[in-house]
């Protein structure tokens, strides 16, 4: 077979997996609806949507297909010769490949079947606060997990194959050295905003019309470029970014929570994740594995820039204030710009990740690193992980959890065995701080944001990184967007200026 | 291979083909949330799950195993001495092969685009009122049709093969022949109705609460036995029933339509669709292809069974005309359980076919059913369409719609390339009365109707019907729950009795 010909083959299988992948999506996205006696051939259904793709990837003929375009293990895109687009499509299959062929489907089958029942068993410890009904599952998927990195194999540390699931090229000892730099700062910079004073935010806990809420953000998804001829939004029980198509990414919000702002941040943070889909789907990518993101740490570079560097700053409000004040006039009649910025930019200790400001958040993802770390290396028994977490709650926050269910048992994250998934979050604020420096070389950043008129901020995005969807490494991305390594201090220079007024 | 290992062949592919269809299902579910961008692909992944559903049935290997398990063209079941279930299997299987054998790849996708764009053309049209539009498509669409009644095959009639795909079994001179008694009977029934004077149905077309509509719809779906632990209830432009699973069976209603029975009565249609797909999913049939229907025929008449017969019955509405009242005091203080029953069994020539009445139901069908033949001969040309249609309302209703949109535009089906699917709403009524006269003998139908408590109904039809899904060919089925072949005079019967007081 000619290689133009092997190129050709690997596309088309490319489209069919694509297609195959959005049709899962929409299944998913229906999840919800699903009445209760459906639930199990739900599963079925998506699990056959998977053996297919499953199919696709690890077939002796993608092997040869593979081997024809030059790929190897230190030649993952294949011939050097190749065009990006063609050698970001071949790495994504080779990585795809080799790590299907590693695991036997008997492996596949109980890593599934027992992730599977993990999440009720989980949902129900966590609704009773009773980590022992957890506890034997959790442990099995320890098990499990140490075993597929072992299968995947590695040189130094069981976590790096892990890892590199999620934040492809990037060793566990890297991400050791940046978050023990990012725990001194965030600790620093936590200790400085004690010294501020009390805030008073209970205006936002008051009572908000939801179909207002539902209007106001929706002028702000409009700022942000949010196209509503390639999506929409729908409301579930957590906020999620979902590709039902190249041209249909839906996001989701809820109005449980009882800050008015809460599902309006949940909005913009899905908004930019939605926006990188949206980007990364191009007349270059279209319906190809290359229209997603870099990478994890990537994607939520985005969703926390738009959120909390964009969407939580002066500069944001100033435009976006007074509308808000014409939305809620009665709800804000005492409330100024100030006691606003103040309001949503609260700093303190609290047990619950995704509820965390900005700069106690990464000690939270630090925590779990850790645990992972410890599960994974058998120096940490399950039964003693709610101790343990516990302790390093209060080493790291300052606080202890009054219970399981605000402490451990509140990430769904291990019940699916997906240990190396945290560190991508933290990693996506240090991304954030470093492009959003890189922009403000070339944009006065504060001046466009306070326009309301996003567009030269989404132009650029989208020129420097939307655009390439996954064609280049992350940290080859990285580099070419910002011209320098990834590097904790921009995070750092960040929260300084925000929340300490000094540079 | 031995004739067990084939069967257990079949059976597993059985249920991929099931996944798939029911993948579609949740596909088309979601359809109308599709924004405008994203709908060309998914289009391409609903085309993707019909080539892999194709690819299953029309394999060699699927012609292997019919032959192994005796199937033949005059042995549709295959070896006699098989249980009905695996017979019931293997004729779905060896109908369906044998038609996929006989079209080629090239002719299935003309089709498909033809009809794919066809759809927009129709829509099109319709709204502009101009079936000159639609003309250059429809023709191209009635071509195609021949050449596929052609590849199918038949020994005397085109329409043959076309009605053999929705009525299995059922012969183009056996409808004619039941159309012919049917159309002298409705006639003679609607000149009887013409003589009790007008009816004054103003009170319907009130202003109804959405939510207090919904409320009561729910508390009649509920007494109908809706299954909410396997099913639900939402809003779409087009009332349909789609299953996404076996346990997942979904119904849609809207609220557009000036009338407040009409969304009432659509719901009771529909979830009578729901109860037969419910019912044909039992511990015998479950994830099978026997979970479905006998026949279209056999469909219909479950869903105009509850819709009419026993919907508009006054039985039913001693009981839930009180509750009615309760729901709308205002709207109803004048109106009696007479005047009611009078109102919605209002019965008078009009355009449209899915809002006609009981009586007039069956002409719009037979008019449908004799321009479809002709324009298959080809003794009606495409362009001469619409003339016929007029001429044809002229003398089966006696009326001549005031334009194409509400005349010869008004349905989608020939747009898909559906020929043969009208007579079954027809049928339908005809089974329907014949299953009626059959649970006459064994229960007091009105006093279980009236009590409200609709259990004994539909334990007799699952009993009858529904659990046997597509066990058994259309004509057996019958034979098997009322003991004699279909006839119209059980119909003739119901209507007479109903419309003119008379046995």
């Amino acid at each position: 077979m000619t290689r133009e010909r092997a190129l050709a083959t690997l596309e088309a299988i490319d489209r069919e997996m694509v297609l195959l992948s959005h049709i899962s999506g929409v299944l998913v996205w229906d999840q919800e609806a699903v009445p209760p006696a459906g639930v199990d051939e739900r599963a079925a259904q998506l699990g056959l949507l998977d053996r297919k793709m499953h199919e696709l990837t690890a077939s002796d003929e993608m092997g040869e297909l593979l081997t024809i375009l030059g790929a190897s293990e230190h030649q993952e895109e294949g011939d050097p010769s190749l065009d990006d687009r063609s050698r970001g499509i071949i790495r994504w299959y080779y990585r795809t490949h080799d790590r299907s062929r590693k695991l036997d489907a008997g492996f596949v089958q109980r890593f599934s079947e027992t992730t599977g029942k993990a999440h009720q068993v989980w949902a129900e410890a966590r609704s009773t606060n009773d980590f022992s009904l957890y506890e034997p599952v959790l442990s099995q998927i320890i098990d499990l997990v140490r075993q597929k990195a072992d299968a995947y194999g590695y040189a130094k540390d069981p976590y790096d194959p892990l890892l590199d699931v999620f934040e492809p090229g990037t060793s566990t000892a890297e991400v050791e050295s940046l978050f023990s730099v990012m725990r001194t700062d965030l600790q620093e910079i936590l200790a400085g905003c004690a010294d501020t004073g009390p805030v008073d935010d209970t205006f936002l806990y008051g009572t908000y019309a939801q179909d207002k809420q539902a209007s106001f953000a929706n002028e702000v998804l409009d700022a942000m470029g949010f196209d509503r001829n390639r999506g929409n939004v729908g409301i579930s029980t957590h906020p999620f970014t979902i590709s039902l198509g190249a041209h249909d990414i839906r996001i989701t919000t809820r109005y449980t929570e009882p800050s008015v702002v809460s599902p309006l941040f949940s909005s913009i943070h899905e908004a930019g994740h939605a926006l990188y889909e949206l980007g990364a789907s191009n007349k270059t990518t279209h319906l190809t594995c290359l229209a997603n993101g870099a990478s994890f740490a990537f994607h939520e570079s985005q969703s926390r820039l738009w959120e909390n560097m964009i969407g939580r700053s002066r500069a944001f409000w100033s435009h976006f204030f007074p509308r808000f004040k014409e939305y809620f006039p009665i709800q804000t009649e005492y409330v100024d710009l100030d006691r606003f910025m103040r309001a949503i930019n609260r700093v303190r200790p609290s047990n619950i990740r995704v509820d965390a400001d900005e700069v106690t958040y990464g000690l939270h993802i630090i925590l779990r690193f850790e645990l992972e770390r410890k599960l994974l290396s058998g120096s940490l028994a399950v039964r003693d992980l709610p101790d343990a977490w516990n302790e390093k709650m209060e080493s790291l926050l300052g606080i202890t959890p009054e219970s399981d269910r605000v402490g451990v048992l509140q990430d769904v994250h291990w019940s699916m065995g997906e240990l190396g998934y945290f560190p991508t979050y933290a990693l996506g604020n240090l991304y954030g701080a470093q492009i959003l420096d890189a922009m403000h070389r070339d944009l006065d950043v504060e001046s466009v944001v306070a326009s309301g008129d996003f567009h030269p901020v989404r132009n650029w995005l989208d020129e420097k990184i939307l655009r390439f969807g996954a064609m280049y490494r992350p940290k080859e991305l990285l580099e070419r967007v910002t011209g320098a390594p990834l590097d904790a201090t921009h995070f750092r220079r960040y929260l300084e200026n925000k929340y300490l007024g000094s540079n």
